[in-house]
């Protein structure tokens, strides 16, 4: 998507190799105009999936999936983060790994907001190792609900994440994607969506 | 604000004396369209004020905030939830401590996003007892960001969170003031806004 390329280039910051900085615009500070685009995109890709909630994980997800799921017209489900597995049969809960800080976490959503009913559409910010969006998978996966896709703002095409959930048979839409951030500069991959 | 008092009537549950789960449709699962009614009910409120920046604090403002900075025109930030303080003076951070859970948390925000020019609206899913709206108006002060107001979703008017706030001569606008939780009951004040 050009706007949000555009917009990485413009105010996205590198900080060493493998690190993309866009707290300008999605992960601290917000543009809402830019949220409202690539959720309305998502949107569109989707449209004739049968999608009935959007699912994302806290914090910097939140606002485009909202607007992804108001274009839809479905409500949107953010999974929450904590630090110890709660046993609860209330929730379904799944621990994701990160390579960055080396330690699990565990994301849950309630059981009552997903069932077997339920066609959902993933969005998040970043995919780079696809961990994160594995565990919202394994979510989605423990309530019977069937994964339609996944939609992410930034891809960073070096690591293996699309490569994880395309074998795991989940689409995979990403409005940019990076090859490479070598040497402080962003270079981008021919766009997805 | 009718719709929201109506959809806390239908859909909000009462836990105890004092608590008021609204995780249909704010807190975890989300109403797209409900949110954004909010956010442009905040922004009408606040439209002649100059506001240039609407900030809020993971996870549950995001959605009403991002939809309140749009209909101003302005960007959005959301205040970083961590547990312990990191000295890092490129962070204006302040300690909030919670009554429910009895520990302190440290809430962040980038010095680089606010600066003496901003004049800020607030926004937040609950007013209790006020505390997370005082480390968010501290921050804003460590800027020397002016704050015009802070809009809220959810007053429990049963608690000192108004009070707190208008002594430190903060205007407060709630769309849904909540006068008694008894007996799994929800009783309104008077509307706000």
């Amino acid at each position: 998507m050009k706007e949000l390329t555009n917009r990485i280039k413009t105010n996205g910051r590198v900080l060493g190799e493998g690190v993309l900085k866009v707290d300008e615009f999605i992960t601290h500070q917000v543009d809402p105009e830019l949220m409202e685009q690539t959720g309305k995109r998502f949107a569109e890709v989707f449209k004739d999936q049968g999608i009935t909630k959007v699912v994302t994980i806290e914090s910097s997800g939140i606002a485009p999936a909202v607007y992804a799921a108001q274009a839809l017209g479905v409500p949107m489900i953010f999974a929450r983060k904590s630090k110890s597995l709660t046993m609860d049969e209330e929730l379904l809960t799944a621990s994701v790994y990160s390579f960055t800080k080396q330690v699990s976490s565990t994301i849950s959503i309630s059981r009552k907001f997903l069932s077997a009913q339920d066609r959902v559409l993933l969005i998040d910010d970043f995919l780079a190792n696809g961990q994160a969006a594995k565990g919202l998978i394994e979510l989605c996966q423990q309530a019977g609900a069937e994964v339609a896709g996944i939609g992410i703002l930034i891809e960073k095409s070096f690591q293996d994440g699309r490569k994880l959930l395309e074998d795991m048979a989940v689409p995979v839409v990403s409005l940019a994607r990076i090859a490479s951030l070598h040497e402080g500069k962003v270079s981008f991959l021919e766009e997805d969506a």
